[in-house]
């Protein structure tokens, strides 16, 4: 399962007023992300049918960038080595990038590749300019010309990209109106492209009700106790995770963590924290320097896997002259990277840095839904505290607006 | 070429005094990158002949961690487009996570994989470990038992792993002594491999002799005044990278930067700031609504490139309901990507926040190579002004030595 320690002293936290705070949230839809653990039986039933449709489809491409493509692929890194995943390719296709473009099209046979044209609003520049793209690659100046059976549209009920789907009878699965992007794994924008690559997303949705559930019961993963130290507390946040499999995953919580609570608050105050994601034991060796000796901004939480289910021994080998080392010798690398991240879990404590922890027990669809979860709840109370509209970005939109005059 | 261009008001800069301060270290050996980018002949000659040797290996394999991988990885993920990278599969061995070193050792064919043991002070325990694991794997238990010739030993003069490499007639490529892990790239650390899978790893150096001695003469990049102003500026300076083939070399900055400048100075109090990278457009939609709206603690420098050397047109195709789009219809994804940046720019520099950018002309050796030494330059100008030791990094002991004790 879960479990997570905080080392610091906690901060005042009240769990009923918290409690009540987020279901507030739920009760008035401010976000509809609390509902999604419980409310898309339909849905899954026609993931289930869908699937089954395009299993001929070799590869699978993910056209949508950030909300659109962060939360499938954390998931899809997290959970590649498992065994249901099938033999299907799986892209994404965020930016612009040229060079990336060409190297993904020239890697896949186009009339063997299902596209998910995922985009919330139905008008990202990004997501709507490569659509093009694969339109006229496939040999077709528009939808409506026989290659409408390759696109499947992932966007809001009533968006322009909706209105395209249904006039040219294209698959379509809708984003509840109330899911921003960035809360948005564990609805159709995350559900189908991870169901068709295999993993099992009732299961992934069954981890995040355990954790939800579990803060409205008892938290006893100490959420409230640990939105109340974060809201007063250092202005960077990061996440030291110890596998390779949450690459993406520190990504994905870059995006929530930034842009949920980097906001103007109601007094117009400039608010939020700076989240920054790390892989252990790999940044020990280019980020830790910082947290040791630098200046005392950050606190690090430090998310383990219990058990990678792998048995890959330390042989039994000195090697002349580097003695030294052979205390790991006949141990599990497991051990070694976990015995890592306890180390530097105790050498940050020791310099007076916010530490926590935090431990999911396999890296499967359970508890990589459950994972999800906590930090959306992590981050909706944060955003309480704050006095911020945790939902909303609307710091994104001069850029947009200047873009369109460099035309 | 190179250029940059400052946003933000030059800080008072002292080009003569900060070229002396550099000019000092480089003398007395206080770090010997400065003199990398025309002290290797010997090596270089020395690497052609074994790129010849090894050529039937058909994978390489670099088993390094921190700054014996980051500067590799670097410059592989921005050059493996070009036509000069040969059909070697290149991966990297970094930390002991078990599905990772699985996963590898499942795609390689032992017989045929050439493995480069990298490690400066040639204890590093993962890199032993791994070590000691490859070993057993090809059916040995000791160096000397018929397979050192599928290992290269890389690391300072009079090692341990120097000293086994000698006693078994191994291939050994020695890094100089006062060459930094983070600033090794340029050494027998990043040229080997680079050199084993066809880049052209002279105009590497070139491209860093070319930025080295401009800012010797006349700084056309502005090192100087950015070293000034981020010297006395924000707390976090964000590199905010347009290609994604800056992937991994933003994490080589945010080595760099952290491990380098983060640091007790000589009054024991603890300076430095935070690197943070991020790659457009991807990440406008995750964490440019921080920067936007966030507390201002944040510098920002634009990286671009000049020509991707793709011709790839957004198609003249009106999607209905997002005419708003066609403004990019007939454009390049180039053009698309760099407006974004320069328009993502404009926003950021319109809420006050520091921001500069910088275009390297081609993503090849010779730029890579430049835009290494670029910020090794600006990170040991910055290093000199805090007052700190830019080349060690004490902070990391402590949680090796708590590491023992956990088994």
């Amino acid at each position: 399962m879960f479990s997570a320690k905080l080392h610091f002293a906690n901060a005042k936290s009240d769990l009923k007023a918290d409690q009540a705070s987020l279901k507030a949230e739920w009760q008035n839809k401010a976000s509809g992300y609390y509902v999604l653990p419980d409310s898309q039986d339909s849905l899954l039933g026609d993931l289930e049918v869908f699937a089954k449709k395009v299993q001929a489809f070799e590869t699978i491409v993910v056209v949508g960038i950030g909300g659109s493509s962060l939360g499938a692929k954390a998931a899809e890194r997290a959970l590649r080595h498992l065994p249901q995943r099938n033999s299907k390719q799986l892209f994404f296709l965020e930016n612009g990038d040229p060079i990336e473009l060409e190297n993904v099209l020239q890697k896949i046979n186009l009339q063997r590749t299902l596209f998910l044209i995922v985009s919330k609003s139905g008008g990202t520049i990004e997501t709507t300019s490569i659509f093009k793209l694969l339109l006229s690659k496939i040999g077709q100046n528009a939808v409506d010309s026989g290659c409408a059976d390759q696109f499947v549209i992932i966007t809001d009920e009533g968006s322009p990209l909706d209105s395209m789907a249904l006039n040219n009878q294209m698959t379509r699965f809708i984003i509840p109106k109330n899911v921003g992007g960035r809360f948005s794994v564990l609805s159709a924008v995350g559900l189908t492209p991870l169901k068709l690559v295999g993993y099992d997303i009732a299961k992934m949705l069954q981890g995040a009700k355990t954790v939800r559930d579990g803060f409205f019961a008892s938290d006893p993963l100490q959420i409230s106790a640990k939105a109340a130290a974060y809201a007063a507390g250092k202005p960077i946040n990061t996440l030291f995770a110890y596998s390779n499999a949450f690459e993406e995953f520190v990504k994905w919580y870059v995006q929530l963590w930034g842009e949920s609570l980097g906001k103007l608050d109601k007094k117009k105050a400039r608010v939020g924290f700076t989240p920054i994601g790390l892989i252990g034991s790999v940044d020990q060796h280019s980020f830790l320097q910082l947290i040791m000796e630098g200046p005392l901004d950050k606190s690090v939480t430090f998310l383990k896997v219990g058990d990678f289910r792998r048995n890959l021994t330390i042989p039994s080998i000195s090697l002349p002259g580097l003695e030294k080392n052979d205390f790991v010798n006949n141990a599990s690398f497991e051990k070694l990277i976990n015995a890592q991240a306890d180390a530097t879990l105790e050498a940050v404590n020791s310099v007076g840095a916010p530490v926590d922890e935090l431990v999911i027990e396999k890296l499967d669809e359970f508890h990589i839904g459950g994972l999800f979860f906590y930090y959306e709840l992590l981050t909706s109370l944060v955003g309480v505290k704050l006095g911020v509209n945790t939902y909303d970005q609307p710091g994104v939109e001069l850029g947009k607006t200047i873009l369109a005059k460099k035309f």
